[in-house]
């Protein structure tokens, strides 16, 4: 038996905010799209969205001191926080996003402030207009010191290691930006058949798998190899993906001229968290990707989440330094801090 | 060291044929849909569709005595025939699709003939007309004497556990039938990034994985518990949805009322192919589905073939008789024979 591991230096790198309330809309065309909050029982709230509930949320979205009193128990010591999902408004105008963009990252930042020893805060940046990405990006990190953004898996449907989004990996490599990826609107869909919640259950390991080797074989890491990129959800389908692409790069030529690096040494290169919610399947994260390269995750406070994100970690056939990494030192090398 | 395995028993559940020659078009309105073949060099020939190479495949797709000769190099002693998935046709008008797969089952039943202590035959249905598909199984069963059917993992776009298509999986299991399902122009491809072979490479996974859970979710397998179905390329992302779906089931009470069965234990009732091309991605495909599940496959003879396709399996850490299920006896049941 190992000694009992410090999870109380644990940093929950998954885990997700909602403002408790939004400012009106301002813009001209896009007012269905932009979010509201409504009352709604038991200190949760309704987030609206096109005149309906889209997610009822707890407070603990908004209220950083019912997040710190939950940490305890959930074995973390600090959360890296970063916006609902849906929150990143892609869709929106690329002014309105960038406007929602720069309220989030306020927010985020308001939130990190208010308890610098327990969270730290990414924010969110227009990808809708790359260049407005980019100036947002600079904000977030210059001057409200956010550790990074949340991005999408897709942008309307473009999968982020198309070459359009090069000029934001370009800055944020440049910046030390960490990039935590999320799934969001995701393909496939229409291959699910079942209840509305089966979007998020099944659909968004593929998305996320594919989001993430795209970089790989459109030669976003190759180009960019200091960018600290994560994905959620352990890679999702990555790890299942990656020995059929590892072995159809060995095989044909083609995709060895085209693909510049070896896909499981640059999948190697990325950070995953561990939220797969079961212990082999986290063992096997762990293997393909490297002791370096996982970081805990929980999707702290919403209903999915893993209310007890260390354990996998903490039973994990591992030694104390690798169990050290997994807890919180490859997530603080992500988010670019000392390692503390 | 356990003794040397029994390879000259393996059974190969995945290879696939293409017929030598096509027969003319007679339909009315799809010429260009139908495939025709070109000569080409090194005894190959081109599949032609839309007037364009689909697809340019070795004679062994036709010619069995090439097939016999190559067999013992793969240390495999019967191979399961399957259509080359594009010719499966559902995208064609349905009285054109069922007179290719009456091509398809004649062709493949005269490849069995010719030398049944090497070939078992599964044939193809017109799903795009359920009706006609029955109908078809009928045909391809009793009057053919296959074992079974090859089936996409979708069908128009249309995932094959949708309810559209339970009359055809009660007729399969009312039959006896295997079922072997491929993926088929796959969801995901506008989230791939590089060389067009990258549609097989990384979205068959996805889609074969969503595929295979919509079985589970859409309550097919609660059904139907005697179906005998197989899926290609050991799941694709199945193993890496099948945690989160167990915890969305076990977490959301909606999730249980929809979805009769418990998603590990329903997963556990299908079959997989080895196809994976890495010894620890095996390993995880036979933990999480059982040595009772897992079955030899190889692509032969596509380019992107295992070519020696028992390695893993030889080589996986388990006793005599776990390794004889996965050489062959979990393929006999799969196919319904007695246990060799």
């Amino acid at each position: 038996m190992t000694a009992k591991p410090a999870t109380h230096r644990a940093i929950d790198v998954h885990t997700h905010v909602v403002p408790g309330r939004f400012p009106a809309y301002t813009g001209r065309t896009a007012r269905d799209l932009w979010p509201s909050m409504a009352d709604a029982p038991n200190c949760h709230r309704h987030v609206m969205l096109k005149g309906s509930i889209y997610r009822t949320v707890p407070h603990s979205c908004w209220d950083c001191a019912a997040r710190a009193a939950d940490m305890p128990a959930m074995q973390v010591g600090r959360q890296v926080l970063s916006p609902m999902p849906e929150l990143l408004s892609y869709w929106l105008p690329a002014d309105d996003g960038q406007a929602m963009c720069r309220f989030l990252n306020e927010t985020i930042a308001e939130f990190t402030a208010s308890d610098p020893t327990r969270f730290t805060g990414l924010g969110a940046v227009p990808l809708q207009d790359v260049d407005a990405a980019i100036a947002e990006l600079h904000h977030a990190i210059d001057a409200l010191h956010l550790a990074g953004v949340e991005i999408g898996t897709n942008i309307n449907g473009t999968v982020i290691g198309d070459a359009s989004f090069e000029p934001f990996f370009a800055a944020a490599e440049a910046l030390g930006a960490a990039v935590f990826v999320h799934p969001l609107r995701p393909s496939g869909l229409d291959r699910v058949v079942g209840p509305a919640m089966l979007e998020q259950v099944l659909a968004f390991p593929g998305e996320t798998g594919l989001a993430a080797a795209s970089l790989i074989t459109g030669g976003t890491l190759a180009r960019h190899p200091r960018l600290r990129i994560a994905f959620s959800h352990g890679g999702g389908s990555l790890q299942a993906l990656l020995p059929r692409l590892q072995h159809g790069w060995h095989a044909f030529s083609k995709l060895r001229e085209a693909v510049a690096q070896e896909p499981a040494a640059a999948a190697r290169t990325m950070f995953y968290d561990s939220l797969v919610y079961d212990a082999a399947a986290l063992k096997r994260v762990v293997d393909v990707f490297g002791d370096t390269q996982v970081m805990v995750g929980s999707d702290y406070p919403f209903a999915i989440l893993d209310k007890d994100p260390t354990a996998g970690i903490r039973a994990l056939d591992c030694d104390d330094a690798a169990r050290e990494r997994l807890l919180w030192r490859n997530a603080s090398r992500w988010l670019g801090k000392a390692d503390e």
